[in-house]
């Protein structure tokens, strides 16, 4: 490898999670920074004003942001492809990424990672009853709509996998490691997770452990 | 033409902007048909089980969200081009979006059009002035970060107008229907926003009018 490229992240973003698994499915090597966000470390805001986890440092190249990350990858990178061929495909592919990024985040993901992640990282007391019900109401319904969609495809955006479901994974994964994701009631959510979870891409993630917040019991075993 | 082109999308949605600006500079003909998005109408939730907009029909094709909008255009119809031409560039221009779409909208947009659009559009009362002023204090930092840009390029992702102008032109110029953006203390975001007001593609945007929403003064003044 000609180019050194490091990944600075926090184990537990969704963002930083979706470069992690596309660096892993495209058989990228990169060393690790794990960045504590939330203290605004000087070494991330100077590779990335906004702050946000993940950035990608590539020689000279810093890209910051998963979208630019995982754009930038799959343009360099192509082999495997994560994206489909067609435009009308590849605009399925982007309407899902958007639906996890910007609506299971709203609605789910969200709330349960305030609650039960930050309120611990930044001291903020006890979870609030009231927000884990309605984040875990939200979640139910988008396993359902996961349901939905592996009701007629193999993978989230069609018969191959895609962007589409290292999203949907990432987000869920950080949910799954909280112990919040109730798979047995969504059988088919279930044997679409169980698939990528046995990834090699995966195991990095399946590796996680944060102090002071303990992965479910269940959240390593690709038998669960 | 020979197929149909239909979006679905509200004037004052920065989403929505984004798909019409895009189409504008694509000189792409289309129908339109605004849409009341929080009452959830039958025929949006239909298109796009999000309840988002913007939804572009094309023939049997459903484009939903403007990611994938952007992105469709940007493959089947090249030219004018909108992304930049190397994948560092084009990184670039990615990270701005996401900067536009996430960062101003969660630090100055999604509050300024929760107090003085939404509110009303809904009928939630009177704004609340904390918020005002916290989304105020936002936008500021947000032109100084545009001006920051805008000192060492023409455009704000490199040499070109880009999908990263379009962004940004869209958040800001819902911000400016409402009358809330201090121009006069950025002048260069200002000179900026008066080359891409004085864009065909921009023309209407500023013919947009919502009803018990009456637009600022200057909004449709290209020498504000």
């Amino acid at each position: 490898m000609n180019v050194e490229r490091i990944l600075h992240h926090f184990p537990l973003d969704p963002a930083s999670r979706q470069a992690r698994l596309a660096l892993g499915e495209k058989r990228l090597a990169f060393t690790e920074t794990v960045v504590r966000y939330w203290e605004r470390p000087e070494t991330l805001t100077a590779l990335n004003p906004s702050g946000f986890t993940p950035v990608l440092v590539e020689g000279d190249l810093v890209l910051c942001e998963a979208s630019a990350i995982l754009g930038y990858l799959e343009e360099v990178h192509a082999e495997p492809p994560l994206m489909p061929q067609t435009p009308a495909d590849r605009a399925e592919t982007r309407r899902l990424i958007n639906w996890f990024d910007r609506k299971f985040a709203f609605e789910a993901g969200d709330l349960l990672l305030h609650e039960k992640m930050e309120k611990r990282l930044h001291r903020l007391g006890a979870p609030d009853l009231a927000n884990l019900r309605q984040g875990r109401e939200g979640l139910r319904a988008h396993l359902a709509y996961i349901e939905t969609l592996l009701a007629e495809r193999d993978w989230l955006a069609g018969r191959r996998l895609t962007l589409a479901d290292l999203a949907a994974a990432a987000h869920l994964s950080v949910i799954d490691y909280l112990g919040d994701v109730p798979w047995a009631a969504f059988p088919g959510a279930k044997t679409w997770y169980m698939k990528l979870k046995s990834r090699p891409s995966f195991r990095p993630l399946l590796a996680d452990r944060w102090p002071g917040i303990p992965p479910a019991r269940h959240y390593d075993d690709l038998d669960f």
